[in-house]
């Protein structure tokens, strides 16, 4: 009888470590085993659960990672880019699966997990939704299918805490635009839109932010010609979509062949070249 | 020197008729040639530039269908089912391409079509916006993508005039959709939903259809399932948008073989099966 | 010093008995001093924040009405028709605030509250958000700024749980614009839109009812005329918005003489008739 | 018997001064007697109707503003701002009404109208829509009914030829939010969002632009908080929607005293102060 996958958290305290362990304690298909946060943190030493302001799990938050990882079949890492690269090392040296939803990741900060990911199975996205995924792949397709007659524009809206515009999925998506149409991104990136800017330019894709309350992430790509618009358009309402999406690509990760993946492998949704 | 395609448009007297006849006009790209109307008409016999209130065009309106398409290369026929089936004939027997707008044909109406088919082009479409048809190709995609975790709502909106709910388009994208997953939409169609419904069914093809001031046509597919929710939306501004679909099908259909062809054939998009 | 109000909350085990019980322990403003089930629950006689999954509250869940009221400033309630009435009679008997958020209530279950109003402070709205009792305000101005140029359609869109169809808040919008226009929603509703119609009713206030995935509560006025359109639009992210709503009408209603109140008067927004 | 008001037209061969033309020869309730041009321009001395490529009218293009204004009861003017000053002082000394819908106008270029209000009656409006000026009425009443708890995001979209941002109209709403506010929205103006912005600030209101195909024109100003937004919108789907509301200002201003007024006063909506 196969066993559970074990699951290792980092970042435990925060609001992504905690929904992740509440849907690792309701699922039948994989165990907590770990939950990390960082040197100093007052929850280390105590039980996760009870750290949540909930009954004991049998787990106790520890920053010892080499420890937590041994005893592991994956870990789930929601932090920060430094964090993260640190993280990818002692994954890699455990030998165990790394999925990383971490945002705001550099150019460099991607190539710094690279090495790792000769030795361990390294699944990242920046953004772990089914549904963001899938319209990133639709928006290169019609992106493709269109010519520049369709207008593109990039909306997108978070909740008033957010501290970069436009969010990493709406270049996400903005990428995919330009990937169907053959062009690059940053020859055609139509940003910060104000005051006197002249009318459009042809073929550019535009962006645009909207900020409030506590809007959890929509994103509409909207293709507009004389007398139609197209519009793609995905609405995360419940922050946990996120952390599923993490779930589902721990437990593809399993027995997987080291290398670098991202969700549209973990979906089957990735397109031959 | 290849000359311009002479073309012939029925129901002139019309909305989409006279949107036809000003794009016609003034496109380089082919001529109008004849302009019918039915027996009766008052603007039989009349120029028909002068008889939609402009300068004069040459060509007079007609009662005489096969005598306008004896001097045409295609004819385009926004009309009502039985004068459509009529058009046919007279378009095969007189070798040319029809290119076919009416809607709200039933299944028996489309098969009456078919003997025509044998000996001329014809091109049919629900919709002739390109918008509208990949969209209808997304939809198809989409379904097939997501299991019935996603429930699937097809929302349109349209002007006050509209006699009949859902609108064609409306039940074409539910078409897809049930095919994307696989199932037959008259097993699933949800319509007209209304007081005491119980929880909705787990599979099902929501419809629901919101009338009001002269709205073109808008329609929505949602995907919705716990936390996100994906939505292929389209939106026709201007009823142009329909028109041009049909001259670009007439151009399309020009030395083609005969037979029955759709808008994604002419749009390059249909799929091999 | 002033001292908390006493908090007494019904159908303690449901997701907005469990809302409020978690909003009430975080305020600083109230103090919660009872959980109500009904007879036979398994929670009864267990301590409500062990039963929720958590720490201990030092508040044992019960089927004493009487008990619990006599204990208390407030009861927030959330249950069915024929429970709020019960519930009434003992808050009247108790001399306490009764805040009823029961949604589906007839006009005779409505009816039957009112000789308790005459003993107590009883609030109630059929939806206790800030935001949507502030729409249903907008909705009576505008409907009765503009003539009936402008077609009014209310969309609702809803989680695939609920049962019924309209919405309690949707049929709530549809009364204020009625009653802004001057005439009885009776007499001009249109639901169910399906099949041949016939061309939209001048006057006439149609409804449509979207459902699917965890949609918390979406509603939309539209005022569509030839050229343009006003909509209105509610969106609720947060089933605790509606749970907010109830307890800022718990502290509202303190020392505030005895009658039958709605959300209006809790918000001050309402308007002399 | 009442007879007709006499209208003249300036920037005639423009879309917005077309469109007039064609509303005002099907109206019952004026008469066309003048169509302006600018020196030098080629519909000078043509018939009106012929220029516009239809049947004639009897009124010839003219650069002759006094002439013109002397034989007219109004004038409705979407020029530019120097004409329209211009035309401001023409029609105050011929004592016609002067329907302003020129937009951009500064605020300098506003005040240069002013003395010419004490000889004849102006009516001016950045948006000559009804339902624009009701949006704004509403936002102004909404942003004073609720507190900064509730962010405000003023976000437009119009057609790709725009060459300003925000749209004037949106500024108009703006100004109508910061007014509800009690503040000023050169303080509290958050516009051209990109890059690393930090979180929102707490107040401020923001602006967005969407660019893309034929919009003719679309607001939204949405007051999102913790688990709700109320987003009140306008869609503008003909542009004869502005026209329409000129003929209406400028028939609602014959044998009125002289002043400055706007949409609110000939909408019969304007508030006391």
């Amino acid at each position: 009888m196969a066993t559970n996958p074990r699951i290792v958290i980092t970042g435990t305290s925060g609001r992504m470590g905690q929904t992740l362990i509440g849907l690792i304690v309701a699922s039948e298909k994989m165990t907590l085993t770990g939950a990390i946060e960082r040197s100093g943190h007052d929850w280390i030493g105590r039980d996760v659960g009870e750290a949540m302001g909930g009954a004991p799990l049998g787990v106790i938050v520890t920053e010892d990672v080499a420890g937590a990882f041994a005893q592991a079949d994956a870990v789930i890492d929601f932090t920060a880019p430094a964090a993260t690269i640190a993280f990818a090392q002692a994954a890699a040296e455990a030998g165990i699966v790394h999925v990383i939803g971490t945002t705001g990741m550099t150019d460099a900060e991607i190539a710094a997990l690279k090495p790792h990911a000769a030795r361990a199975t390294i699944i990242r996205a920046g953004n772990m939704s089914l549904g963001v995924n899938l319209l990133t792949q639709l928006t290169k397709r019609v992106a493709a299918a269109l010519d520049d007659d369709y207008d593109i524009e990039v909306i997108e809206a978070h909740h008033n805490q957010k501290v970069d515009a436009p969010s990493g999925t709406a270049l996400m998506l903005g990428e995919a635009a330009a990937e169907g149409r053959g062009v690059k991104l940053t020859d055609v990136s139509d940003r910060g839109r104000d005051g006197i800017t002249g009318a459009r330019k042809r073929g550019d894709i535009g962006f645009t932010a909207i900020r409030g309350g506590d809007i959890i992430g929509e994103h509409d790509v909207m293709f507009a010609a004389a007398g139609e618009r197209i519009i793609l358009r995905h609405v995360a309402s419940d922050r946990s979509v996120f952390a599923r999406g993490a779930l589902k690509a721990a437990l593809w990760g399993q027995n997987r062949k080291a290398g670098a993946y991202d969700m549209l492998d973990v979906l089957g949704l990735s397109e031959p070249d």
